[in-house]
């Protein structure tokens, strides 16, 4: 059939069709087309949403993402037919019926949601099966592999390369911002691709991107890494392993943490990157991904097992996941953090603890320190400002201002302290709440807000004591966010490491003890 | 957060914000917001898009079918908050886990898909879990009853009313058009909806349609089967079980068959109209969806289980449905070929005792004729004229002009006849095949398109004798067509009843035989 083009401005792909037109070519809403111009010979397959008024009978409305590829003018004549069902539906379908994939089965799905050949529904139809009949650990390897293929890849010439990763859900854990420097301080390259906030107040790349850029492409990111051994970037903007957010924005609505895919996302992200060895901190607590020390025991040997099938040496730490690392929560609040302990404060000590356990993990695994010794080392580097300065060079190579300092971060100008309404120890903490206000506040994207913890756990409070201070850019949120607060009893716990898989240990600065 | 309006010209629902708008709000694409007018107090919940380019930041894109609950004017000033989580989504992801769901829990579902809060893809993930931890008889009528309360219903001071349907998958099955006037002319009221074709040659509705108008509300559909004892309408029109066509559409692109759902689906239809009795046409073959007589079984147990649970008089017949019924597909050469047998034709026997065996059970259910004796009095009704009679008055009363009759209907001016290139018997026949001609020819939205079949089963062929022709209404159509054909090799076999559950019977026009 022959359609004259009206481009449509949507920022959207899609096709809109006149109902008439749909049932001629015999296509509902939502069935795909091919639409090619005869003109550039481009074509492309879309999704057709059909309409009885907005375009007439023998027009074809092309979305602006759509024309992106297809480069239409306005009144052009294209051909549409029917496209051919994508194969990788009735692979799918395979999932649903509880049989195994083969790894061509799921390059097949992987390569169809990279193209957007899959429709968001039909995502989700992946997503849902693969988490009620779970992926094998031989699935989880094809679909690791599938992402990375499916996207760029890194490579570097030196090596070993360090990677790093958190799982999600304790609010201001800013450890990438200090761990990343010491391990490009070190001699190592770590070429860091972080996430934005999902649920969160911020992730590493809000953090991040408060100091300098955080969008690059993987050669970017490759030629600065080489530069500076290091980068602290948002894998959003890089195309690596690209399938994975397309994946996860269709398990956000049921806060599905599918495991299988969470590990196939975590380590086809390091696979990328050309990691060779990969540090992973799993919180453990009842406001975590992770419930139980047990749950987590098995999470790090799945992250291990498949490590050692794709060649990567894993190594995970189980740490406590039921309170905030450090006192800050929120872009600005984090980043002032980070950068005192950077600049040589003691303290938070939570902080200072998990970062170097995490990075002492990294610096074992590539050599650089002996067994047991690595978070000494670790501390050591931190403390004699090689961090610091190695920050400034990433700050300065992504091209951000390298002239900044935790006392120059200016944090919300309106503020709110709320404190003891009687006298006692802090008992709980709950981490959703924090997260809450510190989002009501206006965090992550108003760069100010966010919230300061003045107790955490073991403090013995007075009644009138102050327990945390909520900021915010805007004072209609910072009232929104006292609301909020009102329905909050805030609690702490310290010392972060529980446990550390395939080694069980437990570290405090200035000491080395190996509890194997 | 305040927005300014601009009106997209979109026929969809949905809300487009600029990426900072979007972010400052807490938002992602996919997220739901509440659009508020302080000017009319009017307020809706959609979905999110979100662009960087096409909306400057501070104003709202509102699409068409979302402002036609707003009816917001250009440049209007609404109110936007982050809509809350629709509880559904946690009965989702329950049944997800593999819990049964309580009616409760499925009413929330169900309201949220007929209120379009649940998204596509949310919809999918209610259907995929469905269909992997299976509903089970107490969810199913829960679903029923959810679909019947989410819509319009009728309620008739007369009774027994009675309903019938047919399983899809059959082409050329075309027996409503022959069943809902015997009935009708019994003194019985039908008040029938039907479906169009999704993947079909053509639905009851997509024939009825070429013979009056098909689109009427609940309330028209119950006035007019007063007045005329039946009707033949598309069910999608009426907002009777509204929620049943969202979820069908979502199942659509993996081809599943929820038999949970289906039979929910079909006995809402049935619940929703006020039916006493219902005939069920289960046909079996192996293009069907009930491959054996066996799986016919237990489909037509759960049918009378649930019909039992909602006061339903409920009995199915298998019919045979590896052939088409009667020789015709495509919407004119059906309506000719059921208008033939309306005035009295002796054939196609196939389409005559089919008619006759579902319009029969449902006379002995509703007691207009003794057990056994049903099959008989309705060819009787036929064979008076009686059948015709009212068929004329069904299309007069739905608007449509009833000086019909077979020899009026023109099919498709293109035409071409495949023959047989050698000797001998007919002995297969594929319907996915057939279908796939029929609607390459351009049906059902051609409404002269379509096949007419000159052999079927123990039809014994020389060399050259005509197999089936094809019609179509466009040339290229026909070519098209033609192309398809050649691929294809018909077989056909006779006798359409295999057997009837609760009962097993046997019927041959004329002859009264019960074989329980």
């Amino acid at each position: 059939m022959r359609l004259t083009v009206r481009l449509v401005d949507i920022a959207a792909r899609g096709i809109l069709l006149h109902h008439n037109d749909a049932k001629s070519l015999g296509v509902l809403a939502g069935d795909r087309i091919v639409i090619s111009s005869p003109v550039t010979g481009k074509a492309t397959v879309d999704y057709v949403e059909t309409t009885g008024t907005l375009i007439d009978q023998g027009r074809i409305g092309v979305y602006h993402h759509t024309n992106e590829q297809l480069t239409l003018t306005e009144n052009e004549v294209v051909e549409v037919r029917v496209a051919d069902r994508p194969v990788s539906l009735d692979y799918i379908k395979k999932k649903m019926e509880g049989e195994k994939l083969t790894r061509e089965d799921i390059r097949a799905i992987v390569a169809d949601i990279v193209q957007d050949t899959l429709s968001p529904s039909e995502i989700t139809a992946f997503v849902v099966s693969s988490y009620i009949n779970q992926l094998d650990m031989d699935e989880i390897e094809s679909l690791t592999r599938a992402m990375v293929e499916t996207g760029d890849q890194l490579s570097f010439h030196a090596g070993p390369i360090v990677d790093k990763h958190s799982i999600g859900g304790v609010p201001g854990n800013k450890i990438s911002l200090i761990v990343v420097p010491i391990i490009a301080a070190s001699g190592l390259l770590i070429p860091k691709t972080s996430s934005r906030a999902i649920t969160g107040a911020g992730g590493t790349a809000d953090l991040m991107e408060v100091l300098a850029p955080v969008e690059f492409s993987a050669s970017e990111v490759q030629e600065m890494t080489i530069k500076t051994g290091g980068v602290i970037v948002w894998g959003g903007a890089t195309n690596i392993a690209p399938a994975d957010d397309k994946i996860i924005i269709q398990e956000y609505p049921f806060k599905i943490d599918q495991i299988g895919q969470m590990i196939a996302s975590v380590m086809a992200k390091k696979f990328a990157v050309g990691a060779d060895v990969v540090a992973i901190d799993i919180p453990v607590g009842k406001y975590c991904k992770v419930h139980t020390i047990e749950e987590g025991k098995k999470l790090a040997r799945q992250f291990i097992d498949l490590g050692e099938r794709l060649n990567m040496r894993v190594e995970c730490a189980l740490t406590y996941g039921d309170a905030p690392v450090g006192r800050a929560i929120g872009p600005k609040l984090e980043i002032k953090e980070a950068l005192s302990v950077l600049e040589g404060s003691d303290s938070p000590r939570s902080l200072i603890q998990k970062s170097c356990v995490i990075a002492g993990i990294a610096l074992e695994l590539a050599g650089k320190a002996n067994r047991g010794e690595g978070a000494n080392l670790a501390l050591e580097i931190l403390r004699s400002g090689k961090a610091l300065k190695k920050f400034l060079d990433i700050i300065a190579v992504q091209g951000g201002t390298p002239d900044v300092s935790s006392e120059k971060i200016t944090v919300g100008e309106h503020f709110y302290t709320v404190r003891a309404d009687s006298t006692g120890y802090v008992i709980d903490l709950n981490n959703h709440s924090l997260i809450t206000i510190a989002r009501t506040a206006g965090a992550p994207a108003d760069h100010g807000a966010g919230l300061y913890l003045h107790a955490k756990h073991g403090t013995s409070l007075s009644k009138g004591d102050p327990i945390f201070t909520i900021y915010a850019d805007r004072k209609w949120r910072l009232e929104k966010a006292i609301e909020e607060a009102r329905r909050l009893r805030p609690v702490m716990v310290e010392g972060m490491l529980i446990d550390r898989v395939p080694n069980v240990r437990e570290w405090v600065p200035g000491r080395s003890r190996n509890l194997e």
